[in-house]
């Protein structure tokens, strides 16, 4: 399954205090346009979500040298390769991953074409909205969701549900669509990198094809740089109409040390530069660090409990400790939410 | 193991025939600079290596429809994915797969540091150049020497070896660099597409990290753009100097079926445009065929026995027999290497 086992910790810890969801697919939909990838700044600023300071200055100045002919540090374009985690880094991780909300709305839209999930486990738990009977169901149980919704469909058919269902679904404690829940200063890093000819490339834990359904467009990453944990599929010649069909089989955990690895099978070149919110992300960072070319390591840090979720050492899900201890030690940026971003969310602006 | 059934027994069929390959590393380096991937054309002509014909035509319009504003055929640049196979698509691939060469020819640069190979199958076969006795020691044994050659190293040294090699290594009946033995014809094609806006892809059953040692610089197509069987690694962070370990385990091999499961793995996207030259190329090349936009299936078809080789429906390598029912069926376009290239190799020119 693609899904870390933290990750299914965390939907358990969330569940024990009432584990709603709130899919508006059946609703009127929402007039929010989602989130804008457009980054307008009249004053020049390639990051004016940013707050002017260390950490700020830190990446311009990092961004400049490298990419400066004649400079000692100079880069070819070739090698500028930049990884971001997606959950926590690139939009909000809490109070679940937000594919986990996925996976128990699509049991419930699934839910009339399957009359016996009424009376069967995990499914009846999910339906009645009984989070305590579903942690009972436990670690199997919570896997027999996650196949019912990520497998047994065409990859056609997971992103077509996908797309709807990003277009719609809100977050139950902020109330905005998931895709407004994304980071505007790291967006605006992104296409900054982008403008200065980095390729750059989403490596999370999250499912691939699912953040293909709606990263693309939200980041504008292109599909083929997105990578995450993959579940095996076949494909089937089906009289000329061919298709592939997502299976029930983990392929490729892609967390913590699968991050690297990842990165070495999908991209072949080790990053220059490489962001990050908890340990999941930490192999990957010291794979970048050990790079012989100029390299930067970036942080972002949970600490504003107000516009966003406050977090880091204890806790159900993104947790960051040892990567905490590492940043600190080597040096690496670390993005403070608080205080070093004016706005977190493109509608703040 | 990053090789295909066939692709072993292609192997055995040729080492029945005495199966030397020549390894010039210890040898003068050749003063031959490779292959290039230069195309000059002082006719405006973006593929001066190919006859003028319904093929080549064929191709140009195809090209000069879907990228024209306003066409009705119009394909945005996002989509427009182009897919090669490598192996007898994009270079030659007798008398045996180049990469089956560069294992056998590791065998031997490795020798030394495995005295005990001196007395233990299936290296003795090898270093005998015994090739009866190796052909005895069956897929098991051959396993051994790809596991040998292709595992239990770091991912940065497999890179510098065969960078080594393909520098060096020489076709045993060409006596050419294998590096040599690209088609002319095709590196303009994949020039053509990419000054299209196309973003072209290798999706080879050959091994990823085998290709990506020399492709990128020989094809002009990204690492990341370069698509192969893979077998696992592991990462070790190796007190501060982190490595990724090749493990004698297969992954993923990217052949028949699994061509079109890479290519949703790894670029998201269906093509729309395809070359292969073998059956194990079909399933993509019918993938690609059901696209909702225009789209356009190529199969290299080897027919010249003096320039390079001449085979299809029979043989041990690179069987073109279903593929060339269909695509004959299917009206696809077929490069006849004797007739529809003015040029095979570079080193003509």
């Amino acid at each position: 399954m693609p899904v870390k086992y933290f990750l299914i910790i965390g939907l358990f810890v969330y569940c024990a205090s009432g584990c709603n969801s709130s899919n508006t697919s059946n609703n009127t939909a929402t007039s929010d346009s989602g989130a804008t990838t457009s980054v307008a700044s009249s004053t020049g600023d390639p990051l004016p979500s940013w707050n002017d300071g260390a950490t700020k200055k830190s990446i311009t100045d990092y961004v400049s040298d490298v990419t400066k002919e004649g400079s000692p540090d100079f880069i070819q374009v070739a090698d500028r390769i930049a990884t971001f985690d997606n959950d926590g880094t690139l939009w909000s991780e809490q109070p679940a991953y937000f594919q986990l909300f996925y996976a128990l709305d699509e049991v419930r839209a699934m839910a009339p074409k399957h009359p016996e999930w009424k009376t069967k486990q995990p499914f009846k738990a999910v339906l009645d909205n009984n989070m305590g009977e579903l942690m009972k169901q436990g670690m199997k149980g919570l896997m027999q969701i996650v196949a019912a919704s990520h497998a047994g469909m065409t990859t056609a058919q997971f992103d077509s549900t996908v797309k709807q269902w990003i277009d719609t679904a809100k977050n139950p404690v902020k109330q905005r669509l998931y895709k407004e829940l994304v980071f505007q200063p790291m967006i605006e890093l992104v296409k900054y990198l982008q403008a200065n000819q980095f390729k750059v490339f989403i490596v999370s834990g999250g499912g691939i094809e699912f953040m293909r359904a709606w990263a693309e467009d939200v980041y504008g990453i292109p599909k083929d740089q997105i990578i995450g944990s993959t579940i095996k599929a076949k494909f089937d010649y089906n009289n000329g109409n061919p298709t592939i069909t997502k299976l029930p089989e983990l392929d490729f955990n892609d967390d913590k040390e699968g991050k690297p690895v990842a990165i070495q099978k999908y991209i072949g070149r080790k990053p220059v530069f490489a962001a990050g919110n908890s340990d999941g992300d930490l192999q990957m960072l010291q794979w970048t660090a050990s790079s012989t070319l100029k390299n930067f390591e970036l942080y972002v840090h949970h600490t504003d409990s107000t516009r966003e979720w406050a977090y880091d050492r204890q806790g159900h899900i993104g947790v960051l400790d040892k990567g905490l201890d590492e940043a600190t030690a080597k040096k690496w940026a670390i993005a403070d939410m608080k205080n070093d971003w004016k706005v977190i969310y493109p509608f703040e602006k």
